[in-house]
Parts: C-alpha cells; sequence; structure tokens
C-alpha cells in the first residue's frame, strides 16, 4: 500500500477545498478542465486534482491559508494567455489550480483622479470599455487582450503594443491589494500618484508569476484619451534605416510617439498568405516595414501634422521607400491587424523556434546581424521572422522551419537556438525575457545566465514572503526543497 | 573598567576602516565634518566617529563586508538635502559615514537609446547638464538640484517639479548598481526598456533610504529634448477652480502637461517679501494660484498654441481671473523660481511645521477645507502656506508660525500638528510621505498607519537583505535588535 506523495492531497483534503468555494465552483471533472490546461504553445502538459474558483477575496484567503497549512501548491490562473506555461500546474505533481475568473468586479472609476479600481479577474477588453465609458484611456494593449486578465497582465509585468509611450503593466498600475501565501491580505489598494513610505511591495508583487502570493485587485492609471490618432506604414531598406528612422520620430514626436513596431518582408508575405482579410498595403516589396502610431492629445490635426512631418524627413533622408497613412480608423485598425498576426500567421508555416528579447535599442541592428548569421548557420534555410516594439528594444525574433523540413526534428532544436540567440542577445547587454517572462519555460535558463547573488537574493524574497513554498511552485525560480 | 557598546567601533577597528579608503578619505575631525551632520531642518543632531568617502565601488564593497563582519552601522550619505534624516547617523550612536561624493563618474551617455548611465554621487545638476550636451533632457528637477546626489535621488525616490509629465526617480531609472551589506556588489545596470526577468530588485532598492545597501551607479532613462515651453502663472479663486483648471488642461495638453504647481497668496506674499528678485507677478491679489507648464516636442508653436487655448478656456469657464505668459526663458526661470522659494521663504516668518503629504488629486480640496479648519482651531492664527505638486496629488502642507507667537513653543507642537493633518489625508486615501520618505522623522508613524501585514513584509525584507543589521539602522523601520 503506497500512499499518496505528501503534496497530492487527498480526497479528504480536496473536499476541505471545494468547501471553501462551494461545490460548483471545485472543477474537477476532466473535460471542464481541458481549457484550463491548454498552454498557449502547447509545450506543457500540466495536470490537476481540482481547480477552484473563489468569488471573493475572502475565499481566497481561506483557500491560500489552508493551503499554507497542509503544504498544497498553488497555481494561479488568469486569462490562460501567457507564452511561458506560467499559470500552467506541473505535469506530475499535485498542484491545486486558483482561477480569478469570478473576481470581475470594477469597484470604482475616477475620471478626475484617472484611476480605475478592480478586481484581478476582470478582462483587460472590459477595462479598457469601462475607461473609454468615462472619455479616458486605459492604454494597455496586446493580441490577447480579448482574454487575457489584469492579475495575469500584472503577475507577468505584460507589456504590448503601447509601452512606447504609457510604459508596461508595471508603470499602469498605482496600488494592489494581494492575498499572501498564509491567507492574510495586504490591502495596498491606493489611488496615489506620489507615495514614498517604505520598501515598493508593489513592484515586487508585478511581475512575480504568482510565486509571492496572488493579486486580487489593483488602482490602475487611466490618461486622457487622445484627440488625435494617426497610423503609417512604412517600406524600409534595412534595420538600420528603421532605426535612424525610430529616432528622428521619437526625437520628433516625443510623447506623441505611441507606437515604433518594426517587421520584416517575410512576416508581411506570412500575413498576407494565412490571415483573412490582410493585404501588402504597398504596392511593391520592401526588405523592412515599420508602422509608426502617433497620438495627440489636442487635435486631430496635430496628429496628422506630426505624422506629415516624420514621414517628409523620412523621405528627405532616404529612409523611407514608400509609405501609406491610414485615411480612416478602419484602415488604421488594418495596419495594427497585420502586425499583430505576425505571430499567428506563423503557424500555418510550420513549426516557429521563438523568442522575446530586448536589447538597447542602438544595438538592435548589431543583434540582428549576428544572431541571423548565427541561426542561418545552424539551420541553413531557416526562415527568419523578427518582428517586434523597436522602440522598446524588443524583439521577437521568431524562426519557422525551412519549407520542407520536419516539424518535430526542427522543434526539438529549441534550446539550442534558444542558447545560440540568447547568449548573442546577453551579449550586447539584452535580456533574455523582454515582456512574456519566465514562468517554467525560461525558468533554469534565467539561474544560468544571472549572477549567483541575483537568484540568491529573489530566492531571500520567496523564502521570506512564502516559507511553506505553496506559491506556483516551479515558476520563475528553481523549486524549494519544500515544493 | 568599561569597554565601549559593542556597536561603537574602537580605535583598531576605526583605523581598519580607514585603511580600506586611505588616510585622506577617512574623516574624523570636528570641523570637517559639520557640514555633513548639519540636517536640513535642525531637528536632528547625529554623531560620528569617522566619516569613509570610498572612490571605487570595490571599496564601499570592502567597507560593507568589514561592516557586516563586525557588527558596525553605517549611514550612506549622498547630497544632505534630504527632509526626513534619512542621511544622518544616530545622535548617541557610533554609526560609521559613507559618503558618495567621490563616485562621481559619468560612464557612458547613448542618445540613441536615451540611457546614461553614471556613478551615485554625481549631482543631479551636472548629470542635467551632461544630458543637455548631447541634446537630451534629463527631467528631474528640484530646488536642491545643485547638490542632491544621484544615490540619494535614487534612494528617496526623489519627486520634484516634472513629475507630472515623466514620473518620479523610480520611473526614471533602467537599472541599478548596489552594494549589498554583505559586502557583494549586484550588478543590474542594464539599459532595457523591457526586462521580464524575475523579482523587481531594482524597485526594491529604489526608495529604500539606504536600508537594505547602497546604490553605488544607475542607468538613468533620458528624453528628447522639448522644443516647446511655456510657463503661465495664473490668478484663481479657489482651490476647487485649480481643480477644475488642471483637469481642463490635463485632457487639453496630455503628456506636453509638464508641470501644474498650486501656490496660496501667503506664499506669493512670503517669497515677494523676503526673496531678492520676486515680484508678484500680477497687478491685482488672488487667494490662489497655479503656474502651468507646458512642453511639447516638435515645435515652439504648438506650446505656445497650447497655452493660450488653455488659458482661454480657463477664462471662458471663469476659473481664472488673471494670468500672465512667460515672454522668455529668464521671465519663465522667474515664476518657477518663485514656485521653488515657498519653501525657504518661510523661515524668516519664524518657525514652520511641514508636511509632505498626499492624496487623490480630486480630494484636494476636500482635504485642503478640512486640515484648514482642524489646523486653526488647534492653533489660531497660524499661517499655513499650502503649495505644491497638484498634479500629482501632492501638497507641501506647511504652516508657518502665528505673527508674534514663540518659535520654540509653537515647533514642540510639530507630532501633535502632524497627527491631526496626516489623519485627514489618510482618511481621503492618502500618503503621509509623497517625496520626502520617511527616515527618522516619520519612522514611528509609519509603523502606527500602516497595517501590521505591511510593516511585517518590510521586516522581512529587511532581515533578508541585511541579517546583521548594519545598513542605515534607525531609518524607515524600527531598529531591529542587532542594530
Amino acid at each position: 500500500m503506497t500512499s499518496p506523495s505528501p503534496n497530492v492531497p487527498d480526497a479528504g483534503l480536496l473536499s476541505r477545498f471545494a468547501a471553501l468555494v462551494g461545490p460548483s465552483y471545485a472543477v474537477t471533472d476532466a473535460e471542464a478542465l481541458t481549457p484550463y490546461l491548454k498552454e498557449s504553445r502547447g509545450l506543457y502538459h500540466g495536470t490537476t486534482p481540482m481547480l477552484l474558483k473563489p468569488g471573493t477575496v475572502d475565499e481566497v484567503a481561506a483557500i491560500l491559508k489552508l493551503a499554507s497549512e497542509t503544504g498544497t501548491p498553488i497555481v494561479p490562473q488568469g486569462g490562460n494567455t501567457g507564452h511561458v506555461a506560467g499559470g500552467m500546474p506541473r505535469e506530475a505533481g499535485g498542484d491545486l489550480m486558483l482561477s480569478l475568473e469570478r473576481l470581475t468586479r470594477i469597484h470604482a472609476i475616477d475620471p478626475t483622479g484617472n484611476t480605475l479600481t478592480c478586481e484581478a479577474g476582470c478582462v483587460l477588453a472590459d477595462i479598457q470599455r469601462a475607461a473609454d465609458g468615462v472619455g479616458r484611456l486605459f492604454p494597455l494593449s496586446l493580441g490577447s487582450e480579448g482574454s487575457a486578465r489584469i492579475g495575469g497582465l500584472l503577475s507577468t509585468n505584460a507589456g504590448g503594443t503601447a509601452v512606447l509611450a504609457y510604459g508596461n503593466m508595471r508603470q499602469l498600475c498605482l496600488g494592489l491589494q494581494v492575498v499572501l501565501p498564509t491567507g492574510e491580505i495586504w490591502n495596498g489598494l491606493r489611488r496615489l500618484k506620489k507615495d514614498n513610505t517604505g520598501y515598493d511591495l508593489r513592484d515586487l508583487f508585478i511581475g512575480a508569476e504568482g510565486t509571492l502570493g496572488v493579486i486580487t485587485a489593483a488602482v490602475l492609471k487611466l490618461f486622457p484619451r487622445p484627440r488625435g490618432h494617426q497610423v503609417a506604414f512604412t517600406g524600409l531598406s534595412s534595420v538600420e534605416d528603421a532605426l535612424a528612422l525610430f529616432e528622428r520620430a521619437a526625437d520628433r514626436a516625443g510623447p506623441a510617439l505611441t507606437g515604433f513596431e518594426l517587421m520584416p518582408r517575410i512576416g508581411v508575405d506570412f500575413t498576407s498568405r494565412h490571415i483573412p482579410g490582410v493585404r501588402d498595403p504597398l504596392p511593391s516589396a520592401h526588405p523592412w516595414y515599420a508602422l509608426i502610431d502617433i497620438s495627440t492629445a489636442d487635435s486631430a490635426e496635430g496628429a496628422q501634422a506630426l505624422m506629415l512631418a516624420i514621414l517628409e524627413e523620412g523621405h528627405e533622408a532616404e529612409l523611407v521607400r514608400d509609405a501609406v497613412v491610414a485615411a480612416s480608423d478602419a484602415q488604421a485598425q488594418a495596419l495594427w491587424h497585420m502586425r499583430e498576426s505576425m505571430s499567428p500567421a506563423q503557424k500555418p508555416e510550420g513549426g516557429s523556434i521563438k523568442h522575446d528579447l530586448s536589447v538597447p535599442v542602438a544595438a538592435i541592428p548589431a543583434f540582428m546581424a549576428a544572431a541571423d548569421a548565427a541561426v542561418l548557420k545552424a539551420i541553413p534555410g531557416a526562415r527568419i521572422c523578427a518582428f517586434g516594439h523597436m522602440g522598446d528594444g524588443n524583439i521577437h525574433y521568431n524562426i519557422s522551419q525551412p519549407v520542407g523540413a520536419d516539424t518535430q526534428a526542427f522543434l526539438a532544436r529549441w534550446r539550442e537556438i534558444n542558447a545560440i540567440v540568447h547568449a548573442i542577445a546577453l551579449d550586447l547587454g539584452g535580456s533574455i525575457s523582454a515582456e512574456h517572462g519566465i514562468g517554467q519555460l525560461k525558468r533554469d535558463e534565467l539561474a544560468e545566465v544571472r549572477g549567483g547573488i541575483e537568484i540568491a537574493l529573489m530566492q531571500r524574497i520567496k523564502a521570506a514572503f512564502d516559507p511553506a513554498g505553496i506559491m506556483n511552485p516551479g515558476k520563475l525560480l528553481a523549486m524549494s526543497s519544500q515544493a
């Protein structure tokens, strides 16, 4: 007779957890669990004995208290749109899942103070709409905004397409409510722009991928809704030219430059081929493209004049080979849709080895040249589709398999290619994860590339906040002995 | 025979510390120590057996290593311009001081990536000039910028007059180098806009007031230098009208609104009376004033048009009673000089009880009304000179003594009045320290006003980073048993 591993909760313990939320919110049915266990890139296959759906912060607290007392691992999950398996339970473990999906109340909107206070299960698109409803902008925007939830976006410090002007999730949050692993509730739901009263607990929980506690509510920053908005799509000869154009645009537009997205020719090919409704906006082909997004507070004319000035200057400097300016909101959305389809458009082309890295902005051309050479040496015929947020130094350096190659054999080289590409980025002072985080995917690599003292400090923080080691074990940091 | 307290270093230990920096950089002479022991408000009188002036990060590391091994308390000091005695040694203790003043190298400026990497002893004004030299802006600006140093500004998460558009020091820093209490060096000097790789150590050291380690270098963000700049000074009837004008200005200007500073009539009286060169810019008196600062990236005309639009709209809405727009840089500087003289101008008027608090922006009128009533009830005849960064919700709620009152008797009520005013701010969801920090001045009050779990988490972080309790003891958190 074998007893279950100490970390796999037995039936008695499971029913104690279920009782905390009520039977209809404690899911054990395999079919009902399927969507929660599906990981975006199909690299991980987690299992769980139970998924809990608390409806209040007090229920979250009760769950974590019981988990700490019984040493039960808890994996919080938001909209399950992450790319590093940070919200996935482990394959063989008995991790309980905690979904935030019922915590969807908007507590308050203050258009004078420009804040919105909401629960962590709110979907990003709903928050954008709520802000719009009071004449304000919540600027965070990304492909999965229709399902990503605020708690997950905070826990991964999400980025997206408006970071250049507005910052990522860390910069868009003023206050948090967090349930600690012990079940205690930290109420830091402050609506203050300035508050210098001790250590910055807020930013410690943001980006911690649920390993230090569960974010249950947040105060988000709102902004005036810009009156002017212009989007242009430009054809360019090289990454060097894209960088030079970015510099000029940033200098001319300042904070009105709300997006500068780099795309390669192959990305335009892929999207035109596979994404319904997408077509190449320019009459002839160019090696590179930049999508330029301008927002101005005061007037529509201001944005128009600014965009024309940038394009004229770029044309005179022989940087812009051709350009089209969106003449309507629908056209602007179509250009953005092409950019946001860069990743999905790679799927029909076979396997894709992905990177989410950053380098200092000025180092992007050097990075691209070195990475391209190294990747093509390792995998001749590989189709490099590197695109991303040029103004943030953030490149999604994705590599589609050679035409006709074996997909599984190609994908088997994921770690090998990661190591090559990451080494080049690190050499240039870059990072192996710009906006997606660490999760399970890059956990071991993080420990390798970061100095011992940095990982040691993180482990000390983890031990100080979660002595029982129950919070999202196996993510971000290597597992402690308890978990 | 009595031995010195374990925390007061004996002569042998002092000479070991002195040997680490060389005799000319280990100061024990009372006269030479005087400027380092002078505290801006004269509320604290620290003593020290020795001040060390390391010239390299390795010397800082050697000092902290020896301090940790011997349990010697270390108080880091930047430009000694703080307002909460955070860089002052304790009165009776044997705290050694560590000045950053020799770490003044600028390592690199990257105008494309908009970063500047420098040592922590650099003076803010020198950094502003270095950025200007490559056509860029380092926006942090405050009254003491001629002596405040980068390390201190980071350790206090300094604010100042440009926070509205650019954020405070936390938002202006990309990377740090920190010497840990153990003498280990964390090299986090990253120049990346996006880097989601683990817990946010950077923001933990920023604002920690030197209690977790010594910041020795930083990567700062630069910005394009605005082409347009306009400053206006407006006369207003009430704080409510100031708030309404702020809302309109923020909506119209968006990120181009780089300053919105509230001043009371009495502040204009004080500055006109006591500060050479300052005169009331408007022909008749108004109860309140707002200084509006506009910066535009693209053109000087843009700023001009925007300022005129804001003032016209404010006039039509009967918010702006009178206004003057600076016609030259010199006039703009004169208006800012009046604003920055609000605090020094109170000195000749006798004792001043000060507050640096924040509330949600929309709550400023309610705060002012309640605080004024409570203060005048407690001290009839008190002259309230409340001014500050309205757009940040940050009010320097200063109270000058009644005319003819006894200064010492008035100042003896500092804590009593603080308690009254802070309670009103906290009731409105505010903070007892918006930008100056906690230091010694507000340490005990912080522990009172914050929930136990918040202080407990901070203490756990402190213990995890500084087990020997040597770093700036008695600041921010109550002293641990070791220190």
